[in-house]
């Protein structure tokens, strides 16, 4: 096995999970991901904890939510209309159809919700076969299976869960890189030294603790200005570390971030994304008191509107975050890489994080949140209460840093 | 997809499992059984299951046994003789190692306790990469884990679960085949007329029920003779067509078993098995006032000592089975299709199965059940209270019977 594999399995079991022994850990093991899986399997068993394994295949969702769909067609069919199916039984409801054949799912499914609440930590390994093996499952479906698993979703969360990737091929060509390439790409991403990564993000965390305006400007010839001026006011900054010690789920990580409000301004967005399998790319924001008042997009500008218009809260930011981890050096179109590369912002329209807001107090409410990238390598900066705390990418605190 | 997956899949969950709407079930996939679970998937979804699918991994087992046995290896140089561990906590007993570097297993373990406690039905379907993919791992540790969890594995029998195979090149090299020679065999086995088969079966397990003794002749040049008779009085038969509502929970199956005992006579197996990784042939075994007196074997004896002198029910029968399944018409060392073949007979030293006992009677206990399989399709007769019931392979109520 290639000692990287073994030492992403470390980092994530020890640094990210704080795994212990006796605890009872999850873990998700995707269709490509099983190298990881044995590296982690083994770490967890070293640590002494019991292990359930779990395979996130796409292919086996996609067939689950297919297969859910044609019965929820003969089921219309088969009940002629009648809404009673027959049976005098409210227990057999897992298959009942709505009236448009959408699948009525269970949203109590007892199996896991009980394996959630009883797990300590929860360990899912992406890396499937196909980013894209689920296309075909029309978009009522997903909607409907999110929605019923809202509760599966929430004694996930309660766990401490990490997520993570194995390299794939499929993630590879989503990247648009050669296979070894994008494998060098991930371990530079993953195995960093996370205690000085943490160590230095606590000084942006401090900046934007102590602070109560964030001003971010990019002039540049090529692209739209970005001029847009935030409160942060009262909000507290997460030190997203790549560890739930630090409240941060992802690994890689390595950003700091927060929930801004009463958003002024402008902002260009050069990073292209992916919404709901479409490519959006230069996304224009126009905000004023706190919302957005206009908008444009080079591309996918259907989907950025429809993004806009889900709910009320999705036209007002839920999060603005400093990508800080300069072991990412190229984007990948996966928001797990590319919203925590060094020398970027971002800012989310959409829900807020909990862990930013004071204790009791909701943030910006939705039901979505799409992260938007820009690049602040160059021609740049970002004040934080009228001081320039990133020029050109370079922090105050670091070497040729021109205030 | 090859249309025999399907119908593979739509046997298990609809004729196996009898899975309804609303179910909670429980799908465990082999490393390359990934084909058989997407088609299951679809099917559970079509029937309105919820489900929830494990991956049943042999490498992330043993990488995960493995790490068990450094740990504890670890734990006891750390410990440098001092049962205090240092930490003051009794609850972090996961990674303790007793006195032999044996890992102590969590015999509790909850998140698997509760997923099957959870679950309506589990459905495992096998087929990895490679057969012996934990033949590295200690006895010792292995035992250690089946210990620790007997009372997962309780929970998983009392749910409706069925085990079946997906074929895979790792089986069809046991099985000293070709691959699509094998998946040619599988389905030849699997996608039967079961409803016709159990009818059959039906007036095996009759014969059965109404008999007090079974006497099994086998005269052949070329190995020793066969003449062993066994009391059935007050037991009875399971009729095992392949599906939990005939307490059967093999796909393929196709056999009558009941709980024989008061076993006098010698009895010779010539169908090689694997014991313990070990290849056993040839095995003569004589009994006397119900138990094994002298044994012998042609290859693999001391396996075969190992097995015999586990505790004192490991020297009497648990078990007579009357193998029916047509489709089956080769051995391939796989105890899931051997015992199940038409014209052979088995016979387990061991653990009796509660089915065939009277409520509240407990038959031979023993820590093994290990079935040994005679060819008797020619030179050979099954006769119930004196009375032919089949020769030379051909039942009574078979057209070409000669009694």
């Amino acid at each position: 096995m290639d000692e990287r594999v073994r030492e992403h399995a470390e980092v994530l079991v020890d640094w990210s999970a704080r795994v212990e022994a006796g605890d009872d850990v999850v873990v998700s093991v995707a269709e490509d991901a099983h190298e990881l899986g044995v590296a982690v399997a083994g770490a967890l068993g070293e640590r002494g904890a019991n292990v359930t394994t779990l395979y996130g295949s796409a292919e086996l969702s996609r067939a689950y939510l297919k297969g859910a769909e044609a019965g929820a067609d003969d089921g219309r069919d088969g009940d002629g209309g009648d809404e009673d199916d027959g049976n005098g039984s409210d227990e057999d409801d897992g298959n009942e159809s709505d009236a448009d054949g959408v699948p009525d799912f269970d949203d109590d499914p007892a199996v896991e919700r009980a394996l959630f609440a009883a797990a300590d930590a929860y360990l899912r390994i992406g890396g499937g076969r196909n980013t894209t093996a689920t296309a075909d499952v029309s978009s009522e479906t997903r909607q409907a299976y999110a929605k019923a698993r809202k509760g599966v979703r929430e004694a996930r969360m309660d766990t401490d869960w990490v997520s993570t990737v194995h390299p794939t091929r499929s993630l590879a060509q989503q990247a648009e890189m050669a296979y070894e390439e994008y494998r060098e790409f991930v371990y530079d991403a993953v195995l960093r030294d996370w205690e000085a990564l943490a160590d230095e993000m606590a000084s942006m965390k401090d900046a934007l603790d102590d602070g109560e305006t964030v001003r971010i400007v990019t002039e540049r010839d090529d692209a739209p200005d970005t001029d847009i001026e935030m409160s942060i006011a009262g909000r507290t900054a997460v030190n997203s570390a790549a560890s739930v010690a630090y409240d941060s789920h992802n690994l890689p990580s390595g950003e700091v971030f927060t929930a801004p409000y009463d958003t002024e301004g402008e902002a260009f967005f050069d990073v292209p994304m992916t919404i709901d399998a479409t490519r959006v790319r230069g996304v224009h924001l126009v905000f004023e008191d706190g919302e957005v008042v206009d908008f444009s997009a080079g591309a996918g500008e259907d989907a950025l509107a429809s993004v806009l218009d889900t709910d009320p809260g999705a036209r007002r930011l839920g999060e603005l975050g400093i990508g800080m981890n300069r072991g990412i050096d190229r984007f990948t179109d996966s928001i797990l890489f590319d919203e925590k590369m060094g020398d970027t912002v971002h800012l989310a329209v959409g829900r807020a994080y909990d862990a930013c807001l004071p204790d009791g107090e909701s943030g910006n409410d939705s039901a979505v949140h799409v992260d938007m990238i820009s690049d602040v390598s160059a021609d740049s900066r970002l004040e934080i209460d009228g001081e320039v705390v990133q020029r050109d990418g370079t922090f105050r605190w670091e070497d040729g840093f021109d205030g």
